[in-house]
């Protein structure tokens, strides 16, 4: 045999089988194939050495290059950034991307998980809180923030320390008295976390908390009462507030401004997303950034590593803080 | 023949014409078919009263039942509504959209375009600045905001209407001294038609007005020095502001802080494009709303009205006011 300079095609393995290349594509896809010419394959398999990893991925028959993206709703700033950089980190592999927004319709996104198991679409990233969907194991999914089964790999950014690097920052900042403010899906989630986090964060830096949540559908008023609450004399007894999304914190600014609280003097505030104004211009208050296009990357490379021999469960990204006119700068 | 309670179907046809419905499929496409069958499968059609859209659209063999969007980003908040009203109205009517964000590879735009020419997609949605796009007459396109020849039909808001809104409202509100600001593409589109339109307004209601006109890429401190040139003795000798969008009016805001100008008491400011906090809350500023939902559907009825004998070159759709806080209240 002659020497190969470069890794063995599968054509090298029909000619050293003495068979047709769809053989040789069918005994490496396990479609059914008459026992000798299985076993003849096979013995040029591995009389040429062949990595399983390249030319599975060579051969599949049914790829389509495109890859769906389930997520609510695109206006959202954060939904927004996610469409636009798991966009970006498609194309550049040259996939294409389907979009598929489901908050209107929450019963789309199971066409979609069948059109992944009919091999219509290559696979699926899915940010959805729709407890009813059914995802057979095998289907190609990554989920972001939700875990969807312990076979599926979920993306998220790492909330618990996100929300401990709140009441971190909180406490640096001279804050003694702070709030945790929540509204968000009642349903398990890594979002959930940020409150965990944060109440870690305030007992290992010796903070008094209070916790206020509430669950999608409540109405904001319920912060407003809490907070009027905790008002006496025309001043509130926190000197710092941790709210669970920006989009949460900017509700509050409005509320703690008709309240005759003064941000950051009076109380401080942090969010959690890194909202920027008009997506690109600074951030829409201080706030606990989600690294977006890193978890567009990860979903994206997760999901196209089809022959990866362990899927991990859960990865959780690395969170940051910035400063966004909502509590007070910090002295260097 | 028995009478037909609801629209002919194609096996309708084959079964009065006595032939296969794959010959039914042919004469309707327009692929050869003997000539004897041919006029069988005419007779029935005529017989049974067949109307050509129906079954023309149902049939057409190479339909994908995917559209792609071609759109700079989905972060920009208008382009972001834009995503989602087009994704909702295609999903609507079953259809599935492949996403392309394109400001990072303008080149990815033409590969696109010559998926539709392959019939890979059956149409495009397209907002570009790409002067260099080469589309075919006869590829399913409709372009938003820029025309892409006259073949083509471009939806867009009534920006000139808009224009002359923005001035109407700043004179209704008072206002005697007014500017036009402006910073984006130095091609030809259709937002350019602001100025015209503001221009024609400021005139017929005797308003005193100036301009200041940037392209892409111009350092924003010009504006400032723009402004500041028209300050003596701490007044802004502008008392309303129009700004050709929203992200504009959101700088410009910032700058008027920085100069000591109060909003709206010392001057009023109009953006345009109605951008919403978070997607959803209350306008950003003072606005002439675009109809994004209206733009959407138009662009998706167009581009799948395939047998509609006009195609229409331009459609400007109706946009309105809105109350944001830049100006002051009107007294109904």
């Amino acid at each position: 045999m002659k020497k190969e300079l470069s890794a063995p095609t599968m054509k090298d393995v029909a000619r050293e089988a003495g068979v047709a290349l769809g053989t040789v594509s069918k005994v490496v896809n396990g479609l059914p194939v008459g026992e000798p010419y299985k076993r003849r394959v096979e013995e040029a398999i591995q009389k040429l050495n062949y990595q399983v990893n390249s030319y599975a991925q060579g051969l599949k028959a049914s790829r389509t290059h495109t890859i769906a993206l389930l997520i609510p709703n695109t206006v959202e700033p954060f939904f927004a950034s996610l469409v636009y950089h798991i966009n970006l980190a498609l194309l550049r592999r040259k996939y294409r991307m389907l979009l598929c927004s489901t908050d209107s319709d929450p019963g789309m996104e199971q066409e979609y998980i069948d059109m992944a198991r009919q091999n219509k679409v290559d696979g699926i990233i899915g940010l959805t809180y729709n407890p009813n969907l059914k995802i057979e194991e095998g289907t190609p999914f990554i989920a972001i923030d939700r875990s969807m089964g312990p076979k599926i790999s979920c993306v998220t950014s790492d909330n618990f320390a996100g929300g401990q690097l709140a009441a971190e920052k909180l406490a640096d900042l001279g804050c003694k008295n702070v709030a945790f403010l929540r509204i968000g899906s009642s349903l398990t989630n890594e979002p959930n976390k940020r409150k965990a986090g944060f109440e870690n964060g305030c007992l290992s830096r010796g903070l008094h908390y209070e916790m206020k949540i509430l669950n999608d559908g409540d109405p904001y008023e319920e912060f407003e009462a809490f907070l009027t609450e905790h008002i006496q004399d025309g001043k509130l007894s926190f000197d710092g507030i941790f709210c669970v999304t920006d989009h949460l914190a900017y509700e509050i600014l409005k509320t703690l401004r008709r309240l005759n609280q003064r941000v950051p003097e009076d109380v401080q505030v942090i969010g959690f997303d890194g909202t920027r104004h008009f997506g690109s211009l600074e951030y829409t208050c201080s706030t606990i950034v989600q690294p977006v296009s890193e978890i567009a990357e990860m979903c994206v490379e997760l999901l196209l590593q089809e022959n990866a021999p362990v899927k991990p469960p859960l990865i959780c990204l690395p969170v940051s803080y910035a400063y966004g006119g909502t509590t007070l700068e910090e002295r260097n």
